[in-house]
């Protein structure tokens, strides 16, 4: 008799290893539970649902029941919750939520893709009817049904992440006044803080609301709405809250069968996505995966690598051989006009793993400056301090961000280093880049740094330098000196710094900048060959350091 | 007393290689000449500026030799032609074109970086008023004012290279009826012919005529206008003639100076960009590169490898281990709404080298079709047969192609195989792409190839397939394979396959196909498993198939 193949979770995971499994063997018999009532929708699509983006309710479900299973022949059942791993018998317990009734299935194989499920900090909130999370199609119902009914003026998202960031946007296109809460001190956590100044900026432009490093501690029902408590006893009114506070791993079945669980609960797995039990596999939201940078052990829950692991666990069910090289955490996310996206790890993540790294920024524009419609952004490139191994990447601007860190996540997995990247030959022409692309300028910048062409500083550093042992220097224009320096800053423009070097004290360590890093490079090698013996470029120039500073 | 460093060619790499020596040696006295009066102006958008997308003459200059002399310290003589190398003498004979004296200036270092110049058919045509190259700002306001002060109605463009077809679609733009003369069968030749299949519909729709296969033999100017004769004896008449037929290195100094030359009359460097006299350094449009995938020597005139070749000579010279890994060729085209993008080697370049290579074709969508605005790719994908290495790629949709050739540009440099593709870690949120990218899917499909599990046919191999020998299936719904279908089809739809198996046999060979080549893949699957021997999957589909042979 052909072996049985059990699936728990129906959604990118399991649906994804059931289609895999049936297309490599077509005489295994395939069950998926899902305990929910659809599977393989479109998760990362509800918040635009919601917002109206989106706007039929058909687009949520990429397949249905029906249409999986008789494509793949598989036996799907929704609304029915496995509750219990029998390992001694191969069985899992079912509980049919159509009928009530609880039942046995075996299985030969048994694959776990439960998810994660989102962080309520108080179960008692959520019982009230105005706080939501949302996960699925029937939580993003919810949500819509009770802005329709009620027509809420003001929501409070607490989280902001990947999913609080996107609900804020598109509840503020639905017209509400929308405050975020966040416990971090800057939004969107796997950014740096810094980079995520100007997103920042660009929301509160917007007319959101921040409230950072706070936590929520209470909610109330009062007559005009619910009132919110801060950590730090400041008050809020809101007639909606998203709590979208991040996600735990959905490990208990696994926990109860005394799987190997790791980190936060998460379920253990090998680089062939098998559990402790050789029997049991496990993908997706729920398990421990490899950070491929570091190989630290790291709980990421991201839709494309939850794709990758099912296929990679139903090769390795059906013999072939493919193993998991691990997750990198490469995320995007459109923040109204502007994209932010990561790949690596974040200079926090490296300073806690006691990595030696260097960082440089860079701002490039999108294409070639003179084809209308160029934008710019900001490449944060992380980098291993002697080999120059790339370590981690962020980009905040508007155009051509997801197209540059597709490029970085595709570097950081080839394990180059930023002399790779000057290297890269990219697609040019006046619409689309430049000769000399974002990727290859960020290439450039940290090869500087490493060949110790340019010895750079920060705008962590700038604040605390002394001016009577140190020379700042700006070598921008005396208009762009006039309309803010740093302080104690002197000037003398790049064009005409030849002819004015004596003005400088050659013993004095220079701290030179400009407006974003380029033209103080020029400058910094200008000294550094005339007798200048310490001479710092300030990565990122001022404008990194006035958007910090003026947070 | 400090050497000299002179640079022959003020554009792309002239003035990239100044910048860069003169930032790792602030005292080399550097002396720049340029035949033409401007220098690092912005070739690539020249196209742009005649179609009025760039409308200030501001725009094409990114450097005035002033600027860039008072930023750089280089002397930078334009309208200075370099008209001889003494190399005994390490002089260089110069023509000033201001004056018309011609004097020596001696060297220690000396960069050539000449350029390539447009090929002319026929000396006489360049004569003739109506007739332009494309080179130069010089170039481009003749034609500008051509276009203003006899307001042309009929345009002839001959060449469809990247030239050729920018200056179709900005001259159409403008109103002018266009015309395309091409010597190969398609448009684009980089191209492979069946990816340009798509893009001739799309010119043909906006009213472009393409004469492919064709050589323009003959212009005479007539009373209504000039008289164009094709090879095939076929007249044209036209207002205006662009000829955009290619460029050749303008290697003749180098020639004439006795260094070393190779494949069309291309100057010979080493891997630091160096001739073969050690203090002749060369870069640009007129050397020889080695081509990044096959080793071979190659003739790649592209403005982003200039760029590179520029900073590793200066690097070079100054004493930093630098050298260049040799041109891929990425190049990309936005034509009309559609954007057209290569890498690496064409299926041509790697038939007429004698590689064993596999190649794949997929359909996907730009970012989640759920996400309003999604637009189709095709991506074809060319590998190494036994290891899978890629050795080229191309991509033919409309937005986010940029991002997936700058993608499989960095994996070719990287020398991944197609297995690595699907292991790309890649940025996914619903405005941007899918967890599974269009890249990934790209590497699921060539890896099904390559372990196997796939076995496939091509377009060109449908119309060869011989019915009473082999079964052809269509597993497309029965209202598509109505609309049109491969000849002596018959049509399974895939969803009732598994009921319907036997009415196939088994003992035939099956050569399956859907319209993109997604649903076949199942089938043979199950096919393959159910005892079908022979089962072959038709790559891209009934859609690619359909785009060639309606062209």
């Amino acid at each position: 008799m052909s072996r049985k193949i059990v699936i728990v979770g129906g959604v990118a995971g399991g649906a994804t290893a059931a289609a895999r499994l049936r297309r490599l063997d077509e005489n295994a018999r395939i069950v998926m539970f899902e305990k929910g009532e659809h599977i393989s929708f479109a998760n990362c699509g509800l918040p635009y649902y919601i917002g109206g983006v989106i706007r039929s309710k058909d687009k949520l479900t990429l397949q249905t029941p029906e249409s999986f299973s008789r494509r793949y022949n598989v036996d799907v059942r929704v609304k029915s919750e496995v509750i219990r791993i029998n390992r001694q018998d191969k069985t899992v317990t079912v509980k049919d939520h159509h009928t009530g009734n609880t039942y046995e299935e075996a299985y030969d194989v048994l694959i776990l893709s439960p998810g994660a499920e989102p962080m309520v900090p108080n179960p008692d909130w959520a019982r009230l009817d105005a706080v939501f999370t949302l996960r699925s199609i029937p939580d993003t119902f919810k949500i819509t049904e009770y802005v329709q009914r009620i027509n809420p003026r003001r929501a409070v998202v607490v989280g902001a992440g990947y999913v609080g960031m996107e609900m804020a946007e598109n509840l503020h296109q639905l017209g509400l006044e929308v405050s975020i809460i966040e416990m971090a001190d800057h939004v969107i956590p796997p950014l740096d803080a810094e980079m995520a100044a100007e997103v920042h900026h660009h929301i509160l432009g917007k007319g959101i609301s921040l409230y950072l490093g706070k936590g929520l501690t209470a909610i109330r029902q009062s007559a005009g709405g619910y009132e919110l408590t801060l950590s730090d006893g400041e008050n809020l009114t809101a007639d909606m809250v998203i709590l979208a506070a991040g996600v735990r791993p959905d490990s208990r079945l696994a926990v109860e069968a005394g799987l190997e669980t790791g980190l936060r609960g998460c379920i253990v797995t090998n680089d062939r996505m098998q559990t402790s039990d050789p029997s049991i596999y496990a993908v997706g939201d729920a398990i421990e995966v490899k950070d491929f940078v570091t190989g630290k052990k790291v709980f990421v829950p991201l839709a494309s690598p939850a794709n990758k692991q099912a296929r990679i666990a139903a090769d390795n069910i059906c013999g072939l051989d493919s193993t998991y090289g691990g997750t990198q955490g490469t995320a995007i996310l459109k923040v109204f006009d502007m994209t932010v996206a990561v790949t690596g790890n974040s200079e926090r993540a490296l300073k806690a793993a006691g990595v030696d790294y260097e960082k440089s920024y860079t701002y490039s524009a999108s294409h070639a400056g003179y084809y209308p419609g160029a934008t710019f952004m900001t490449i944060k490139l992380l980098f291993e301090r002697k080999s120059g191994t790339i370590l981690g990447a962020q980009i905040v601007g508007h155009q051509g961000v997801d197209k540059r860190m597709d490029v970085l996540a595709t570097a950081i997995r080839a394990r180059m280093t930023v002399r790779d990247l000057a290297g890269l030959e990219l697609a040019y022409a006046p619409p689309f880049g430049s000769a000399k692309d974002p990727v290859n300028i960020a290439g450039y910048v940290a090869s500087n740094i490493l060949n110790g062409t340019m010895r750079i500083f920060h705008w962590h550093d700038a604040d605390g330098l002394d001016a009577s042992r140190a020379t700042l220097l700006d070598v921008r224009t005396e208009a762009e000196f006039k309309k803010g320096t740093l302080k104690n800053a002197v000037n003398i423009p790049l064009d005409s710094l030849r002819e004015r070097l004596d003005e400088l004290d050659k013993n004095k360590p220079v701290y030179v900048f400009c407006q974003v890093g380029f033209r103080s490079y020029v400058a910094s090698r200008i000294l550094m060959q005339k007798g200048f013996r310490e001479v710092y470029n300030l990565s990122g120039g001022y404008r990194l350091y006035k958007l910090v500073a003026s947070r």
